[in-house]
């Protein structure tokens, strides 16, 4: 990780900031000395977990509330420098069946977080989390970000479009926004009850109980970021001004099948069994197929490249959950 | 206008029905034998205008009620065979000034009439009124639909998640649905009282009332379509299957630059005055340039291509609004 001193004393707004990257990146901007401010929502069905600030719980100040809460984003925009956009409604069954939420959480509340900073504090900057979910199912791979967005569910329609709100407030208002394009991240403190938001937390849970995983059709080709990695690239994106009105993609290596995935993690884990199935119809309606990720972009442009390996990643993950599995069922 | 004798007898619905496609529409379709409801909230500032159904008001049935009203919707989809998607917010600058407006409209009321369809009436077919805006400013000249989708406002932004909506709707669900992005429609029973949808309006009501008109800047190229071609277009969607799930760029010929546009416009009048001024800023900060779209895709698929040259365009306007232009005052 970079030194990034220039976070020291800074005040850095995280919103999903109980998730599993916002907790994650949080703990990262403690170390470099910022002054942390956590808004999150607690959805019992979202990432938000307290567990997740265990053993900083002290060091960061936490807000309970709802993006979609127009009124506590206007308050708590005030003052910050950074803001790190994390919160979202992220399943992209629920968006299918409850199209309406995904839109207030990912579409109105973006307006309300960006017009906030316009009246409010038009000097922040903003990072935004956003996702290869947008580009939909890939023309080519490794797709880059001159791909065309052909989102396949509501929940990328959306967020392709709280992306877009971003770029405009930069382009338009000046409120200098970034937007990354984050691709499966996995590490500590992922949500793993279920399979809502990513197969993979699912897979981790079963096998740490030591029960079989379902591995839906195999196939698919995924790249897969660390989430150590993740939260550096935020913190370029946050710092470069060369990130302002910029999209970049993630990504991972090495590139995977889901059951290439499946045979490291049981290897990982020491152990373990999985079954492959075919895919629930009502997942396989909103499948993207193959997936992975040209990051030359952000490598080029911010010096971002993932660190962690996979092998080292599974492992670390792995070992947490061990210890921790029970603060997140 | 081809025969389109599949529409006899076929019940209609046109969102945005009082409005200046819309109304165009209806008379075709009243023409070609359908039954046709039209939707419409007659907002003031926006397009709808009973005048626009002047002569036809006893063929037509006519239903105010706003897309933002879920249970109208959900009651006026039932039985019909087509609908033509034509409501929405299409002014860019109200958007930036009022984003949530905009998002109710082009977003939200767009899942709540997709919905209806969804629930109520899965076998309707459906045409969207898309834009070319949501292109914002070209990377090349002419704009295929291969043109990465980078929007400019908010409207740009929302219009883009509405028709993604429609392709989304289409693949999972099978409710068939194409859109056309529509690049500047002209023709009579346009908005002509101020600039807030298309400089064109108020160029054509300043001229028809003998008063100079504003060019702003006058360099940018653009191209127009008839509103008489616009309606063959959505016809044309309507009816091939070939056009479900799919978007395709409207266009015309020639692409003029605005300055010759308004040499045109005088010529057409037989006189008149106008004066070419910098941007007010707000419009430059959303401008986006040079625009023209490549017709080739819905000219191949659905053998679309514009009749009605831009003089014949600019005269039959004119001359509509020199006999009615009181009624859109």
């Amino acid at each position: 990780m970079q030194s990034f001193s220039t976070f020291n004393s800074r005040h850095v707004l995280i919103t999903g900031g109980l998730g599993f990257i916002g907790a994650n990146l949080a703990r990262h901007l403690l170390a470099l000395g910022a002054r942390v401010l956590l808004v999150d929502s607690l959805i019992p069905e979202y990432g938000g977990n307290l567990f997740n600030i265990a053993g900083i719980e002290d060091q960061v100040q936490v807000n309970i509330s709802d993006v979609r809460d127009e009124h506590s984003m206007r308050y708590l925009v005030q003052g910050q420098d950074y803001l790190f956009n994390l919160a979202g409604q992220t399943s992209h069954l629920d968006s299918m069946q409850d199209p309406y939420t995904d839109l207030e959480i990912n579409c109105r509340a973006q307006l309300y977080i960006l017009e906030a900073c316009r009246l409010y504090n038009p000097g922040i900057k903003v990072v935004f989390a956003s996702t290869r979910q947008i580009y939909g199912k890939p023309d080519y791979l490794p797709v880059d970000e001159k791909h065309l967005l052909r989102p396949v569910d509501v929940n990328g329609i959306n967020k392709m479009a709280g992306e877009w709100y971003h770029v405009l407030y930069n382009n338009v208002y000046g409120i200098r926004a970034s937007a990354l394009r984050l691709t499966n991240t996995y590490g500590p403190r992922m949500r793993v009850k279920d399979a809502r938001q990513t197969f993979l937390g699912i897979w981790i849970r079963l096998l740490v109980e030591g029960k079989p995983f379902e591995v839906w059709d195999g196939q698919q080709l995924r790249d897969f970021t660390y989430v150590d990695d993740a939260v550096e690239a935020l913190l370029l994106a946050a710092t470069n001004e060369e990130a302002n009105g910029q999209v970049f993609n993630l990504g991972g290596e090495p590139v995977v099948s889901l059951k290439e995935l499946a045979g490291r993690l049981v290897a990982a884990n020491g152990g373990g069994d999985y079954v492959v199935r075919p895919f629930p119809p009502e997942r396989k309606a909103i499948d993207i197929g193959d997936f992975y990720a040209d990051y030359s972009r952000i490598r080029a442009v911010l010096g971002w490249e993932p660190r962690v390996s996979l092998e080292d990643g599974l492992a670390r993950t792995l070992a947490f959950y061990r210890e921790h599995l029970s603060k997140y069922l």
